[in-house]
């Protein structure tokens, strides 16, 4: 099986296990584990933040930030696909209850206009009152540009509103656009990172964002049981993944780069790389028929609704396995031939 | 001032305010009080469900249902100015803290491709679980064919989901398409239903549905705070307006249709008549400036975004005043006249 | 049937019903109803606080109050067997969130000692904060001094913290220690006071603080759904209570008095009168079984646990009333001697 | 320093490094680490039930059962020093909604008396619907007895509520008493067991039930981002821990009996050893003060309140650690006597 459904399936690597298996640790839960401090420091600093707080996923970190950034009864407003409001079991209205508002946009941003309808008439006693905006980038590998996301950021704090940002693929975003981390992150009052996925580490996310924020988020990590006595095992190879998985990024965009290409040859196919991703397209309303032909040809994937199939790259895929995949989709590509949907 | 704005502005007539001083009572929390009984019982019977409860407003209403019918954390449909998610401050992620999804359709119901594709891979990890579908009918005064209201609460019940009717202007539905209100409900698993509004009852909704689902929303309604003591005084003016105004909304809907004729003369605006709400089209951008003028003439309306000003015609509003109103309001857009936007 | 069970059993007298059915009335959503306005002015007045507002009931408007008073995992203090957290089906977790923390103390009061000791340690991240003490006064029937009222309050504030009165019977409290509502109100942040139960209104109560308090309660009020359209129907009643029945609270002290005296007579029982209230002592475990007999005999009430029986005073009823209860009371006790427990 | 504090501070042995970094692993969100399920499996077999489920902390154990087990304005009963109710910042008003109602007694379980009087008048409809009881064993270090804690069981299980078992140190009970694991878990619909503290594993807790519990625990661990990719390194740790570190707890047993006698030499104190615990008797008032000089002496504890200190002993306490504290101890001690409180 080549397993292109998602950079979360990710193993770590010989030496980040010695990086584990190695770490000086502490409790954490009374700030005690040095492994865990450094981490944080330098996830903050690379982040150009003030603070940040190691948690054990990406959907914690993205939690803890709804619920110090917004109360009861406030709007949140985000991407109908973003992962915070699609893929996290409702939980900003469980946790936070935050009463979502979802745009929907093919690059991955709201319009200046949907932004100010949105927030006129915001203090109707009807109505829950703005509070937080979420961006998320890459989405779905896409990246968004840095002068919308700043955009959006200024129109947040005009307004009394503060921006979120969903960073779990962050560094994917930094390294196609050849910026720090610090760049993307910029303007938002909170990110969130992910260690784990693209990065390759087991275990762990990050928030960061000012002193304050940070220190009411160490206080809702503990609410949602995320404190973690010796996290420091995990952490080291958190620490790891920062220094040396970042930068090879690039191979993964390359190899998606490559299957998209291939996959474009495919009659009746199209292909688009996004950073780590290929989102491929099937004739109409046949994704998910296809999906199944191609995993049962042994390359993993992800139908996303009913035209497009999910490919992602990451740190055990080859070129060689991206070759051998291409063939391989071809050809259970050409099973469905002749069929009608 | 003609005020137009909403039907909830109606006042009680003298024969309410004598049905309301000599209504029999007794201690509603007990479950004592005779005249909200026989409210409860009319109302179940009209809309053809087991049971009511009666409840201080339309929004408690709402919010009572999505609570009994939904979990933590389970998904929510409805229309995106859907009263229920738009207009009551987010409580359903504050109460029931259900996540809302939303779709926009100008015919005020989704259609069957979208209700599937919502309900495929519901049962995945990172999704809410979907539980109820919420209709309004009339949804800002549109009326929703029970048809296609019929084809929503089959899908509902197939899929395992609940089906709500936020039918606050059930009684303008039923009275448009000439059907009994059980008619507008049938399929419907909870009911909502305003006294006030175009009944024109000084306080007071309804909650109907089965027995069970109704016991469980006298828990919910005490838990909101909503159980009043002696609280037949106000449920006898509720009787009086089931009694004695439902007919006659046809003259409201006959007067709103008069309105927008009228105003569909005047240079540059449009109006469509739907039930008991004219809605007023004006020059691209310019309601909000037309709708302030409009009240500054004397003619109390809403606007509704850039383009459109809603008027309500209701139990005070006279044949008389509804010309007058037409003449005010092609005056206030003659003073518009010549500005440029 | 002499209904001793509670003084929410009241019904509204000729005059009060005259003065509802005369009301003016507005949209009080809208902030229009005169008679609304009126009376939450007036109470504000007398309870010495910057504004009020009407709410549907003396639960809701506890609820609020926990609600604008402290955050999610915040503490909540209070008496045991006080109404916000023993009689209101858990509100305060369900809505405000809060963790609540429950002392017993026949006086009604914490000690000094209790409140230091739950300060202690309060900013450990396993602890929620304490944010919010709530009195109630009376606390079934038992005047709460306030002195000690007082003690708690500056506690309340020297340590960041609310403090919440129920003052659902304030006004027996008023009257049996011979000082203004507002004087009871003193020291709380705010203040929750019924129109029903001694006072005689049909429906409702009101909530009064701060003017910053009170408005975002508002917008908590018809979050909860407590919005009502023309309320000033019921708020004629209640402004009608507040003009003419606070005064006469002294006669129901006087009958739950004589009760309590005639009940100390009949062999086997003991009696203390606490303002409007009877608690009626039975022999050990006897309460339930005595107080289904009383009721077999007439006279309504409300066992207390295993041994007390609780007997309220009320506008409804006259001297000739108690002197009837007590007789019936006397004659039940009888037919339980002889039998065993 | 010697770390008496608590059996958290744990830190992984040299062979519980080499068994994590040689971990197999794989995405246990997607249900595929082999590791974590071992973990499960043998958790579950251990405590005689269906499944269990692997989650970041205790507290996260704890909250998720609570969640599982309880809905919105449910009553959970505890005792008043539980964890789950005292230590976890209210996250049970926060997530599960619950209302707790605490008892205090000494022995750690909740009198049959009492239970029955709480149960009574259960159908109110101003109460909460009592639901879940939770008992801890051990409770700072006490055992409960096993014929108790079944008798609560059957209590729960008659009354239609539910036992949660928070077994944080329920392998202590069990050495303490001889039995097996499954034998003090018996009769709780849920249990916690953590792998941290006394086994030394650095992260990780689980809780036990039935499958249907454990597979909706699995989606509400989800919820609160306990979800964790190739968690499988640290569970790894925890089997370590319970193949090598369950029986060797006798030794902090009878480390802990060797420090209460030595404490209980020094003139004025007090102690009393509870399986790995120690609790220390101080003269009244004089706790903070005597744990702080015992601390500046180089010995970790914790005050429990004016007249007790807690001292843990733990995997990385040897007789020298405990010998050595003994004398310091003494000597802090001694550095009091004469002063006055």
């Amino acid at each position: 099986m080549i397993d292109l459904r998602s950079d979360t399936a990710t193993r770590p690597t010989p030496e980040m296990r010695r990086a584990m298996a190695g770490a000086e640790v502490g409790d954490d839960v009374f700030g005690e584990d040095p492994t865990v401090r450094r981490l944080e420091e330098e996830t903050a600093a690379l982040l150009g933040k003030e603070a940040a707080l190691y948690v054990p996923s990406g959907h914690m970190s993205n939690q803890i930030a709804v619920y110090v950034s917004a109360g009861s009864g406030e709007e949140l407003w985000a991407h109908e696909r973003s992962h915070v409001v699609a893929n996290e079991q409702g939980g900003t209205s469980v946790l936070a209850r935050v009463l979502p508002r979802t745009f929907d946009a093919a690059e991955g941003h709201p319009s200046q206009e949907l932004l100010e309808r949105w927030a006129a008439g915001a203090d109707d006693v009807h109505r829950a009152r703005p509070a937080l905006i979420s961006l998320e980038n890459t989405l779905t590998g896409l990246v968004v540009p840095l002068a919308e996301q700043r955009r959006v950021a200024d129109f947040a704090h005009a307004h009394g509103m503060r921006l979120h940002l969903d960073g779990a693929r962050l560094w994917n975003a930094a390294v196609a656009l050849g910026v720090a981390p610090a760049e993307v992150a910029e303007g938002a009052d909170t990110v969130s990172v992910c260690f784990s996925k693209g990065l390759g580490a087991p275990v762990g996310s990050a928030l960061a964002g000012d002193t304050d924020t940070i220190r009411r988020a160490r206080r809702a990590r503990k609410l949602l049981g995320g404190g973690m006595r010796q996290a420091g095992i995990i952490a080291a190879g958190a620490l790891h993944a920062l220094h040396h998985h970042v930068d090879r990024l690039a191979e993964d965009h390359g190899r998606a780069a490559r299957l998209a290409e291939a996959i474009a040859t495919v009659p009746g196919l199209g292909a688009q790389a996004r950073t780590n991703m290929v989102i491929l397209e099937a004739p109409e309303g046949r994704a998910p028929e296809l999906a199944a032909a191609v995993t049962g040809h042994g390359v993993g994937c992800v139908p996303l609704g009913p035209s497009h199939i999910r490919f992602v790259a990451h740190l055990d895929i080859t070129d060689t396995d991206i070759d051998e995949a291409a063939k391989l989709i071809a050809a259970a590509a050409a099973t469905l031939t002749g069929k009608n949907p």
